[in-house]
């Protein structure tokens, strides 16, 4: 997947790009892809392309042939290497954006990954202590979420004033890097209806409403709390830039109906853009050649974008 | 919007009809929408047309004057009454279906209603002691719901074997009255990934899953617990008759994407089938002729559809 996206001419052009992944990773991706990657390769890389136009390729040491389309310690060990060395490279700042390919979460811990996923581990490595979370993308679409994978019985007493407030700064932030000057962001309520005035739940009331007045008064367009089950309506209309929803499934639920499998997730909170396609690695049709690259290539255009705010440099890590 | 549809012929065809209403809120009706419809009035109706092929007006005592567009003790009374009407008629035998046009709940409130909606009213009237619930139908799909208008934070503890095994049986029930042989009915997880084995919750493991094991003893074809969030995308695909949701905005968040505000409201558990459109009042464009009636339509074929499995009478309530 991520070869085609690299054999596509524009895509030089947008970027100065520095692949970071195993020949053989490489290798079998090209074949698969059926194209021939116009590659420069090194062995260290400082924040300089080696030839313009033409893709830096920072050679990874080899983790052992992994079958495709299934969990592995190899494909894992590959990943997590790529994920590390990306992370390095922007910390010490060689590269301004980092975009991967969908990777299987099970075999980055087969590899020895002990966070819970990868935004943790690259957090980590980081050493990033404040607030990150996931964005998902649709279009011009942007959601996150206050909460995430917590049980439905948790979700509630986890709905703070400052939970609110950081969910709708860190979204606020992405936007503007990604070129929205002052982005409109919809904050959901929790309950039915939005509590109906009080008589479904209070937290609209007493948490959120409030939350949303301090974000005004801090300068932000962030209005609410709205209905959970119109507020999308009105976003899909072009109402909002985004809309922070309160647990993972008020979200996910309108996303994955409005075509969020063609998405753009990104990391937020993190010193440099870090994004994915929304889709999973789809081991159903891994090595075939038929997976679309419509999300990546949102992934990586969004990617660009933002890092061209600091600099001209993304990693990619296949 | 009543009398747009009572004006098609088409309609008259498809049963024989019943209309409960004061003659002052037919006349605006027929100034509104710019027809005459062709009555036959009596006062009084025991389960015959008055004439085959013409729409029999069992005229109802006037509640004065009401304004278009707001909410009013008059407006309430008029729709009160010809609920109540619409109900004795069915429990005496004498309709096997009924429809009612759109109304406020607060005007019904206004005129006396006591209850918290017009679902409780009438199954308070027919004297139902047992589960009550609304279906939410667009296009070919169903839904119902184990919770409604609920705090989100009581929402798990609500979540029981018997709640969920009503919640299947009663559109189960619906839907064969429907038509439909054996309905395939998907029941959704409560939590984010239906619990993702356990990690984000057990309701799926202890009470859901249990209770669609029984669910299928009885020889049900219930599936489930799935992922909320892409329960819907193979229900939109055509996979399922029905999802049956855990709370209400897992349904509702789903169903207003995938365009229920043309869809089907039916009041499952009662007698006789009671179905209204999806769409509210609309005050906005009231009086000024340009309602669209597909969901009153599309409620008017199903509730004659499923009144026909009885009988040939449909009380039509404006």
């Amino acid at each position: 997947m991520g070869v085609k996206l690299l054999a596509r001419a524009a895509n030089l052009e947008a970027a100065d790009l520095l692949l970071v992944a195993p020949q053989r990773v490489v290798a079998a991706g090209e074949r698969v892809a059926g194209v021939r990657l116009s590659v420069q390769e090194v062995d260290g890389y400082e924040g300089r392309p080696a030839q313009p136009g033409r893709i830096t390729h920072l050679v990874q040491p080899d983790t052992g042939d992994a079958p495709m389309g299934q969990c592995s310690t190899e494909a894992g060990a590959a990943a997590l290497q790529a994920l590390a060395t990306a992370t390095d490279l922007a910390r010490a700042g060689a590269v301004d954006g980092i975009l991967f390919a969908p990777l299987n979460k099970h075999s980055l811990r087969l590899a020895g990954m002990r966070e819970e996923d990868e935004l943790r581990y690259m957090q980590r490595r980081f050493g990033v202590e404040g607030f990150t979370c996931e964005f998902n993308i649709t279009g011009a679409l942007w959601t996150s979420r206050v909460t995430s994978h917590v049980p439905v019985r948790e979700v509630a007493d986890l709905i703070t004033g400052q939970a609110v407030a950081d969910a709708v700064h860190i979204i606020d932030a992405a936007l503007r890097r990604a070129g929205i000057a002052r982005p409109r962001i919809a904050v959901s309520g929790l309950n039915p209806h939005a509590g109906d005035g009080g008589s479904i739940g209070r937290e609209e009331i007493e948490v959120i409403a409030p939350a949303i007045e301090r974000l005004r008064k801090d300068g932000l367009d962030a209005t609410g709390p709205w209905s959970p089950d119109t507020v999308f309506i009105a976003a899909r209309r072009g109402d909002f830039d985004a809309v922070v929803s309160m647990y993972h499934d008020q979200g996910q639920i309108a996303m994955k109906l409005m075509g969020f499998e063609r998405g753009v997730t990104l990391h937020g909170g993190l010193p440099v853009p870090v994004a994915t396609s929304a889709s999973g690695s789809a081991f159903d049709i891994a090595g075939r050649g038929v997976a679309g690259i419509e999300g990546l290539q949102a992934a990586f255009d969004l990617c660009a974008r933002m890092a061209r705010q600091v600099n001209e440099v993304s990693a990619c890590a296949t």
